[in-house]
């Protein structure tokens, strides 16, 4: 199946069945989050990937009851850090220098980075995060329909309140978006035969030739 | 080939070698963009298709004077909504309405989301917006990758002056990204040899089973 054909073949799933994904599945789902480019390769966020039935029971009201929470079989939490900081970045590099098989010098590059993020405010580091959680998002939700796997885009939740419930905040992660994973229930969605609609091309593209 | 294998496969291309992409791939890629899921479907963003050299010379020395914005045959520029409005929401329910062959009413669901955004601040819908562009973005690449087509996610250039060059504030928008695309250069690029390095799985997630 294209790439193509699988958007078209998704939608943001409003009821799903209970039928649970192949963990081998979800994990592919989250590796393509794992392997998607970030701003200077920070990968400056992480997923929580969430199964226990009586935390999604939690998680529920914190998601205003919406019942792909308990429906889904695996939610997918991305939190972006809450900042940039020293040390976070330098563990980055370092990292990269080690599996690189080169030495493990600070270099200008990391220098003038650093500065640069150190000299904006969180709240300005957080946003910057959040976009590339969200560019690893796109990566996933991309790769579950291209498995055929059904998932719920979801930002409607209270941040706070899943920050608290999962201890967010003491990893320094603050919680953007979800992704549900399971399988529609055909007889029960109301979205599943509605048109897709889009942006016409001639609106959504600008083009200088 | 897989999308995890065409996530290996890509690299943030630092060196091009010219060669053009096919207009079909890359509105093959420009359409992933539009497919892609968006908060509500609003899409708060466009894609900006450059490939006309004159402009490319202008928009190089507002990206820093990066080689790929010329070495590129395309430029994407992702820019997003620099705010929520009624009409431009009105519209994209309205062009759902008619496309869905249902009357268009404005809908409580719809009443309550404009209310909801048009009471937040300009600075909190465009960053919103912009999470969106980065959804279409992630996609975008994720399509790049498949087809072989090389991609550069950039985001090191001058916002407001690309902003004023390409006269996006008269449209409402605000640029936040650029995909470059086109074919990476084996013989001049000091990245493409270099092993592409994630965060370790067991730290990038977390479990609760």
């Amino acid at each position: 199946m294209s790439l193509i054909d699988a958007l078209n073949w998704r939608y943001a799933t409003k009821k799903m069945n209970g039928q649970p994904v192949d963990q081998a599945k979800v994990d592919q789902i989250v590796e393509a989050a794992r392997l998607a480019p970030t701003s200077s390769g920070l990968q400056p966020f992480r997923v929580i990937v969430v199964t226990n039935p009586e935390l999604k029971e939690k998680i529920t009201p914190v998601a205003f009851g919406q019942p792909q929470i308990k429906d889904a079989s695996h939610l997918l939490i991305f939190a972006a850090w809450d900042n940039y900081t020293e040390p976070r970045i330098r563990s980055v590099f370092s990292h990269a220098s080690v599996e690189r098989g080169m030495p493990d010098n600070v270099s200008d590059y990391e220098i003038q980075l650093t500065g640069n993020l150190l000299a904006k405010t969180s709240h300005e580091n957080f946003e910057h995060a959040a976009r590339q959680a969200y560019i690893g998002f796109g990566v996933a939700l991309t790769e579950a329909a291209l498995l055929q796997v059904d998932a719920t885009p979801m930002e409607g939740f209270n941040n706070a309140e899943l920050d608290a419930l999962l201890g967010l905040s003491e990893r320094g992660l603050r919680s953007v978006t979800i992704l549900a994973l399971g399988y529609r229930d055909e007889a029960n969605d109301w979205l599943l035969n509605l048109k897709k609609v889009r942006t016409p091309k001639n609106q959504f593209v600008i083009e200088y030739n």
